[in-house]
């Protein structure tokens, strides 16, 4: 049986929670715009043309938006490239569903987390580390 | 028949369209040089000595590309694991190369009419989030 | 033989370099805690007091490790995506594992070199764009 193959549960719930992932990474996109759109803090001149500001500004909300979407970025597309290499290494589906479902409930917590200004956000965080230094473990012992 | 084999023209024309968005976002890389040599704009004091700029500063234009970058970034990194798995969801091979070309054309576009600052951006914006989103519905529905 | 197989050593080697490279996209967070740390200089109000700084800081320090790390987001997946499909054009094992460390190890020295501020940098950098260019090459005249 081919590991990247619909018969594979692992890989089903791979593409599931990668899908959900991605869900969350085009949710930053829409938080940003309407912290823009309330906070008239634009980028672009011709937004704030557009959108009734005078000039492009900058706003401390919209940043820590952007911050948690940059965060986003750098381990979420790391998240799905080792998800899909890790089912390489042929995991139990069990495992690979605990590892999936820690993964994207670590990121969606953090950014909850992230947008409040909480200061438990380094707890959960680590999570997500964790999942990820775990998948490429696996991977660069079976394929050293 | 596997769905990621090539033998599934949707799988093909996946490949192809991945690989002319791969060109896209190198090629911000190419345009942001070309501003900072041009405007002499350099983000590294050690690039602006060898380059003939008495110290780094930050200009709007090369701010504009890189802000077209990174919403590359946000964008079509998503669209490569998006589209991967959509192919799994087994669509039509005209739906799938409908989905693939209307997306790269809006990133194109978008990135066109960033830099020249035109206030039809996010009109042209919306069609590379459409497609995103129905891939990623269907994935989810799919392997829910 | 599938091309995505475990059977075929390019695939294999794929997965461990592809590894390797999150291993380093990862340090980059490590790298920035350290340097955040060790300079007091924090992005958000609620890190700043609990960690013992008085205010969020920008360190120029800080700011180099951020601009590496975000150099890896713009091109490193690019080679996650381009280096699968680049498979599927049949390289041999032998091409394929060239590029795969050629690219590892432009990324390693890039980064050492960004950090530590050397005017090398670009040379170095030229290398790892080469072997994406040489992929996406193959994969766009295969799919076309």
């Amino acid at each position: 049986m081919s590991l990247w193959s619909l018969d594979n549960p692992a890989f089903t719930d791979y593409a599931f929670y990668a899908g959900v992932l991605a869900v969350k990474v085009m949710a930053m996109g829409v938080i940003t715009g309407y912290y823009r759109m309330t906070k008239k803090a634009f980028a672009n001149p011709e937004d704030a043309k557009r959108l009734g500001a005078k000039d492009v500004k900058v706003d401390a909300d919209v940043e820590r938006v952007r911050r948690a979407h940059q965060n986003d970025l750098e381990n979420i597309t790391v998240f799905w490239i080792l998800g899909l290499l890790f089912l390489l290494t042929n995991p139990s589906p069990a495992t690979a569903r605990l590892i999936f479902r820690a993964y994207t409930g670590s990121r969606i917590g953090y950014t909850i987390l992230y947008i409040s200004g909480s200061s438990l956000r380094p707890g959960v965080y680590i999570v997500g580390v964790i999942c990820n230094v775990f998948m490429v473990f696996r991977i660069i012992c079976t394929f050293w």
